[in-house]
């Protein structure tokens, strides 16, 4: 099959690479893949990963159980034991020996099929189209939030950052009853925002103020300092960005100001599939542009471009 | 009066430093003062902060209300305005316009009298002797712990650092019944914690584990990346060293964890003086040595020595 492959120091488009078995594994055939900051990372080096990348996709089931052959599905990218304490607790996302899809020991989905253990898998619903399904894995991040932080009626939340996950993070929130306020570098990417109800300010505005809750979703090293700023004394920092490296730090304030500070990742899909089946959360604005496999390496190089939207792939 | 004196530069010996009043604040005779990692640090620049530093001590009360004069007290070091929301709530330690003894705008204990506000002082039990008392401020931060992180009895505890502040903390955790072990490189001082039940494990032993809760307080910035190191996914790391400047750290492990980090400082006295008295924490084995104040630059250049124990001024 054609796929991309990243062989840890250059990303390939390859007509014939061998398609994945469907064992206790489905097979998916790839409707829509999209490309995530995670994934640019990994072209720097981070997780040294080799083979095909994608872990966000929405397919059809070509293998597997007969219950599912032709049904549209997503799936969750963390492949737990299945044995271990987390992932008897629901929590494969955190199974020390997980392989993760495009990320870790097993091919993603950049690919004109894609592997994917059956109990990993959730079904579409009818009116939810592929532009919108290939966002639940980004989407069930930012519900992930809602497990780890019970935002009260009355906290005031900013979320830092107008890329993708950033506009997903304030939708979800907003969609949570949270007074939300969003602020980045992007006229038109906070006025999709503005359209939903979530207050906007242009970063260049922005006056210094503390706020009860505040979401990092900026996706580079310095907005960790920025957002430790805006989080009032014992407040809670929630950090989205997974940035690859060191670097130069201040812890001090966190523990002055006794600030709590949440690592967040994965999240759980059924919330996700549920919001935008009940049309709550708006994601096709978010769309760049959707590009053939085969110019998946051009689709790469425009994805890395300062200010892109979410760039697809078609296989 | 007498009193150490830093003026950003150089710590002196003053033998005619005028006393201050004592006016809505209590003046405190000074029995003994105790100088901690927070001291060190500001003599090399933290904070800022020039005039009598010192902010752990008990002493009497020497002109203030009637019903408190010659009662034995100590006081909460944070200086709140009483007025703003953080005040209201009981939490002046946050107060935006806090003085803070010693640290921030307010002269410290390392003197023959110190201004505190009468709100701020706590009276000392009886059987609580002037050697305990003087570890209530340190103590409490210990206790603080307990207000922010709820241990379960099967959570497993990890206290690195075997230094003043995390002998307090491994204790105090011990006491509220958790499962507590500690790391530290003095077998000496670990042998404190072995008598009241801690389990103890010298750093150059120390295998690769994870626990539930992990509690950082080397008050090095070389302990964040090992505590990190050693929290399980989604548990927590409470941060209670300060560490001024910035340091190279990676918080991409934070994220992929999901770990929540939690900075921990000032906490009530109430518990602290109340464990005290109930002789259930043991502090006396911290104290190095007593000086006199008028040797208070030598105390300080001994308090800075590596492994050193608790040095203690009595002006």
């Amino acid at each position: 099959m054609r796929a991309l492959y990243w062989d840890g120091r250059k990303l390939r488009f390859l007509l014939s690479f061998s398609a994945p078995d469907a064992d206790s594994t489905a097979l998916i055939k790839v409707h829509l893949a999209g490309i995530c900051a995670t994934d640019l990372q990994i072209f720097r080096g981070y997780m040294g990963f080799t083979g095909v990348p994608g872990h966000e996709f929405v397919g059809s089931v070509e293998a597997g159980p007969s219950e599912i052959i032709g049904r549209r599905v997503v799936g969750e990218i963390n492949f737990g034991c299945g044995e271990c304490a987390a992932c008897r607790h629901d929590l494969a996302r955190h199974c020390a020996s997980r392989r993760v899809m495009g990320i870790l020991d097993a091919h993603g989905a950049f690919a004109e099929y894609v592997s994917v253990p059956v109990k990993n898998l959730h079904i579409v619903p009818e009116n939810v189209g592929d532009e919108e399904a290939v966002f639940v894995e980004p989407l069930a991040a930012a519900f992930e939030i809602l497990t780890q932080v019970q935002p009260q009626p009355q906290d005031e939340v900013l979320v830092l950052g107008d890329g993708k996950l950033g506009s997903l993070c304030a939708q979800v929130l907003h969609l949570a009853g949270a007074k939300v306020s969003a602020i980045g570098k992007h006229r038109d990417k906070l006025a999709l925002l503005d359209k939903v109800g979530v207050r906007t300010l242009l970063l260049e505005n922005w006056q210094p103020d503390r706020f009860d809750i505040v979401i990092e979703a900026t996706g580079s090293s310095s907005g960790f300092e920025l957002a430790l700023s805006a989080v009032r004394p014992r407040g809670t920092l929630v950090l989205k960005s997974t940035i690859a490296g060191k670097h130069e730090v201040s812890l001090a304030p966190v523990v002055i100001n006794e600030i709590k500070v949440i690592g967040s990742r994965c999240g759980p899909f059924p919330p996700a599939l549920a919001a935008l089946a009940a049309k709550q959360i708006s994601v096709t604005p978010l769309i760049e542009k959707i590009y053939n496999l085969a110019e998946g390496v051009l689709a790469v190089s425009h994805a890395g471009k300062p200010g892109a939207r979410k760039i697809l792939l078609r296989p």
